[in-house]
């Protein structure tokens, strides 16, 4: 009876031990997504524009006083815009996760929380996740007398998965 | 010896447990500062546009491609910008923390994570942390070719205390 005791004693704190340390690593990992995320995620991105599934959120709406929109996209895993092509360029800042930006006829880049990335006007590109982290970006699209965007064909999986050489 | 062992045991179990129950809270609160930061804190913005310590970061600099100005400030707690006007307005996009923004005329409202605040041109304004709380903010400026800040003089220790009776 004294030695069940001590036996259950000793598993019951290798138990504690084993859920502290598995805790401690959970909190970060769950955390880090709710924390990440500044806005709600919005409304499902049009499909006809997208592959995957990406989240829209607008932000500054179009208006004759700042002539800019602003707006934020979650992208799942995987997911990514069609190309696209901005008449006054854009501005994306990335808020969390890791994902790619693409000019057309350049290597596609990766992009992370914290960075800038320009896209000049009249220029083809797309943006989305990488296959196992989701993205959110923030979007700045200036000079709206210009035109906003237009939609072009989805980016092929070939094209998605061509990694960059110099990265 | 028997008896020791189980009660070690014990004792052991219930340090662990505590240690859990500490941990996952304290991981929370530690994180949060460390995640709520996009950018680094970047450059001391100039004393004499602020009261109190607000540490300003480049994003996107003034060129004729996209005429858009894009930065961040953080505002440690009871710092603010002094009274200033955008010729061609601002977009405030708060990332973290609490702050204050009043723009001339309107009592001071109270801003925090994931609120999107507008100033329009040539009205003055000023923005800034709480007492208690920091403050992270992106800020867009427009159409740069309308010009970028007008700095005036410091808000008030009365002006900055006078609560908005709204709130």
């Amino acid at each position: 009876m004294k030695t069940n005791h001590s036996t259950l004693g000793l598993l019951t704190a290798s138990v504690f031990a084993i859920l502290f340390l598995m805790g401690c690593q959970n909190q970060d990992s769950e955390k880090d997504d709710e924390q990440q995320a500044i806005f709600p995620k919005g409304e499902p991105g049009p499909a006809q524009n997208f592959t995957g599934k990406a989240w829209a959120l607008g932000l500054v709406n179009n208006d004759s006083t700042y002539q800019t929109v602003v707006g934020n996209v979650y992208f799942e895993p995987g997911a990514r815009s069609n190309w696209h092509i901005h008449p006054a360029g854009q501005i994306l800042i990335i808020t969390a996760g890791v994902g790619y930006h693409q000019l057309k006829g350049q290597p596609r880049q990766t992009i992370k929380k914290g960075d800038v990335v320009q896209c000049p006007p009249n220029v083809m590109h797309w943006h989305g996740a990488t296959p196992d982290s989701g993205l959110h970006q923030m979007y700045i699209l200036p000079n709206t007398e210009k035109g906003i965007v237009k939609w072009l064909h989805p980016v092929s999986d070939e094209e998605y998965n061509t990694p960059n050489p110099g990265e």
